[in-house]
């Protein structure tokens, strides 16, 4: 079986954007509302981070079950993983996520700003420098046989749909309209000339953009 | 985690029928193409029985992915294994899969005959007498921790269903009519005193009908 690079449960706005202006440590998503970007898959039984029983199991919890679903690594970029720029003043931050990250593999975590790897709970946290040829081998090498999930953000996934080393996507587009940020495509057709696309329409309002190579 | 006993991947014409009248050695499913009625999981690159690589990655390969994640065992009707009936003449059937058997865990074949376990590759038979809550008892202490797939024929899967016992069920429905065989339901709608229903189109043709408990 191919070790596959995949975006997996990324989210857009309609207007293709995937995060707001101005990051900070209080909006990892600027001036977006992730909690309205991510409220499909919140109600998934299979959603990461949920805590309580229950969740709704039809085809949206497909994706969030997916989300898993033979992954070895995940490669981020460093605004996915915190809100600093430039050198690191200390190495307290560890990442949004609290002591129990979603992630469960080893996560690259893209920056010219190296630092040393730690672990919280199942996962661990590498900070590499190089391009994404680069950190794509070193994931693949962690990863052990399994699929390398694209974490983002923005950024990062165009760098490497740039660098044609994306195998698949799965993009969540949502009804709403962001206005201006950080923007991933105008149109998902800009892909087209790559991949396939198939476009399939939930019940809760977001509509499921899968793209595969030619 | 719950441990949940999925119906997964189960093919039904457009009237509800799971399997053709006449099962016989050549015809598993009896007057129905199951070339026809699968073609739509044949076309995916998940599906467990290609051997070339390629294959389309939307919609319908979520589905046949989703065939193995997270199961532990099978359960199957006698009928599923094998064409014969009342006592074993001999131990010589294994099944329809050849040695490379697609499910990869434990087995159990529901009997009123039982006859000694054997293994194939990554699968194991076992024969097993006993109520649908017994053999689940016994599917769910074989998985390890993970889920249990029901993986029919039609009799089966009505028999787990009117004991109550399944968790989630995912239903590939055919455009075509079949006329006359097993029957699942009446309509989809036969479940929904019990169940959640989210149908989902697919490019392919067939229709996807995700089930789960209320």
């Amino acid at each position: 079986m191919p070790q596959l690079l995949r975006v997996q449960n990324f989210n857009v706005s309609a207007d293709g954007i995937g995060a707001g202006e101005d990051q900070t440590l209080e909006r990892p998503f600027g001036h977006l509302d992730p909690g309205e970007m991510f409220a499909w898959a919140g109600a998934t039984a299979s959603w990461p981070n949920r805590t309580d029983p229950g969740g709704t199991r039809g085809l949206d919890d497909y994706f969030t079950r997916d989300f898993r679903n033979n992954i070895g690594a995940e490669i981020m970029g460093r605004n996915k993983f915190g809100p600093q720029r430039g050198p690191w003043q200390d190495h307290e931050w560890q990442g949004w996520w609290g002591d129990e990250p979603p992630f469960r593999t080893p996560v690259f975590v893209m920056t010219h700003h190296p630092r040393p790897s730690f672990t919280l709970s199942d996962t661990t946290f590498h900070f590499v420098d190089g391009s994404p040829e680069r950190v794509l081998e070193l994931a693949r090498e962690a990863a052990d046989g399994k699929d390398v999930r694209l974490g983002g953000g923005v950024t990062t996934v165009r760098q490497f749909l740039d660098a044609g080393l994306v195998d698949t996507l799965h993009v969540a587009v949502s009804p709403v309209k962001a206005g201006s940020g950080l923007r991933l495509w105008d149109s998902p057709e800009d892909l087209l000339d790559r991949y396939h696309l198939e476009v399939v329409p939930s019940a809760s309002g977001v509509t499921h953009h899968l793209f595969w190579r030619r």
